[in-house]
């Protein structure tokens, strides 16, 4: 199967960034047990104050796609919703590498 | 010590891909004995096709300057020069999440 990568950008509202770090950083927890997820960094982007970027791995684009219908993942996106300005998604087919 | 993280974004040009890929995955091979280097995966853009993007964990910024010194780094940046149109590099600091 298919490996399947993602960047997500999250640009949080104004002073809203380190709220927002703290749900996507209990996501990753939550993303701990399952073991289709191999990789859900958070990072703060070194030059924008607002930004959040999710470094994202997983077995198969369908594994992310069913991660999105969890009860748990739905909860979460309410959460985060209203500290959100935007979001933009790189999506990546990984083809190998250190970590892969 | 702050772990620092990076998405390289190397344009090929056109029909130059697959050869830049071949490169970075021996380069990627090279990292698996460098302790400092958690991640060195090479992905393929699902959007534009001379595009490839490589996700980079390291135990901390200097480790990461310190790599582009080495003699088989210099080596693969020569042989990867004239299949590349461009780099633009999005630095991280890497917070927490899964894989971190």
């Amino acid at each position: 199967m298919e490996k399947f990568g993602m960047y997500a950008k999250f640009t949080a509202k104004p002073g809203r960034r380190d709220e927002l770090a703290g749900i996507l950083l209990e996501a990753a927890a939550a993303a701990q047990h399952v073991e289709e997820c191999e990789l859900y960094i958070v990072n703060i982007s070194d030059t924008e104050p607002d930004v959040l970027w999710v470094t994202e791995l997983w077995s198969s684009f369908e594994a992310h796609e069913a991660s999105l219908s969890l009860e748990e993942t739905k909860t979460a996106i309410q959460r985060a919703m209203p500290l959100i300005a935007g979001v933009e998604a790189t999506k990546l087919k990984p083809i190998g590498g250190k970590g892969f």
